[in-house]
């Protein structure tokens, strides 16, 4: 029943904001009494909402509960200032990402008008092996976390993807031993994007800051105000 | 089963982001086993995180479908050059609103340091008629709306709370002809607050967008930049 509900939940997207019960009913492959039934319960505790011409969003009650997220709203507060500092310090795209499963979830996303396009928006999602935030949740995340993602395959986006159990990890260890990562067009032909990882209290990685520039760019003065903004966001959740 | 399940995610608030099952238990009066139950399912469905204490928050998950609701996260999107124009023109308290029930709901907010000090944040919840972007979105939500919160009773927060429903119905009729409010200590004492609404391209009202100052202060200068930020939004969103 709550698995049912989730995967109605779930078939929205940026790109689908609003669904009808048969748009619901395609997507979920549940029969429409079923879809029925669930959008009017959803509805009933405000995580749905009936729009005008009938179709359900999500809604706002919904929001409001998960803007309690502490790994995400909460993590967000905490950062937004260094985040700033470091766009005022760049001027260039500016991101706090962290781990969902087997993927990097961007929380927020500054972005400076001239700044090099970058595909995705906050609440989109890049692969931990191919991004450089995701690549410093990897290197930090246990060997459990390791053993997953080789097993789900490293996927190829560009030339320069890390495809490769025996590059990956020699990747995450460089990562571990300097503090940051330069990837130059892993992801995306065209953009270079550095990254730095955010720590609890415990020691554990929290979050990562990745900024990224065009792939002609000279990374190297990025480097310690990146590292500068992560320790604060570190110092913050302490 | 799903409005159990409600029952747990409507117990997280701001003052208690995580709960031990024992809480969650006591808070919903749900039997422990039910609770547990209940918990493994919806971390398994990305609705709630388990913490290294052993104790349960709101799921990164949950923030990312709650971020699709376009009547908060979609709509602040929309709002958010407007809001802060209106926020450099004013230097003090700027508020978008929308109606959840019979309550209405900041979606967003951006204070000035040294602005005069307003209870409630992001999230946070305001009855409607005692608070200026409350009572903007009852005088455009339907005689429906009215009566619902006339049956619900008009409380009184301070001696200028609107508590009759001869002075609520006239104060709704000033606000559609004026296309804004003043309200002088209606909610906390000493501060004053400005509000217009933000329609939707068919008409009905999506939103309200207030300024807060010090009771003591003039309001009439910030009218203007108020009304602008407002239709600004609506155009946004037309």
């Amino acid at each position: 029943m709550l698995g049912r509900a989730f995967r109605i939940l779930n078939s929205f997207s940026v790109d689908r904001p609003r669904m009808t019960q048969s748009d619901l009913s395609r997507r979920t492959g549940l029969p429409l009494p079923t879809v029925h039934r669930l959008c009017i319960q959803l509805a009933d505790n405000g995580a749905l909402e009936r729009a005008a011409d009938g179709s359900y969003e999500i809604g706002v009650r919904l929001w409001e509960i998960g803007a309690l997220a502490p790994r995400a709203h909460g993590l967000r507060q905490v950062a937004m200032p260094y985040l700033e500092d470091l766009y005022e310090a760049t001027h260039e795209n500016v991101q706090l990402i962290v781990r969902e499963g087997l993927e990097a979830l961007y929380i927020e996303r500054l972005s400076a008008r001239g700044a090099v396009a970058v595909v995705g928006r906050a609440g989109g999602r890049l692969p931990l092996h191919a991004s450089s935030g995701g690549l410093v949740l990897l290197a930090h995340g246990g060997t459990e976390l390791l053993g997953e993602v080789l097993a789900a395959g490293l996927e190829r986006f560009t030339p320069n993807t890390i495809t490769t159990e025996h590059r990956l990890r020699s990747t995450l260890d460089q990562i571990r031993r300097k503090g940051f990562i330069v990837c130059r067009e892993h992801l995306n032909i065209g953009t270079l994007a550095v990254a730095a990882p955010v720590f609890r209290a415990g020691g554990e990685v929290a979050a990562s800051i990745s900024v990224v520039v065009a792939a002609s760019a000279d990374p190297t003065p990025l480097i310690p105000a990146l590292r500068a903004a992560a320790r604060g966001v570190s110092r913050g959740l302490a």
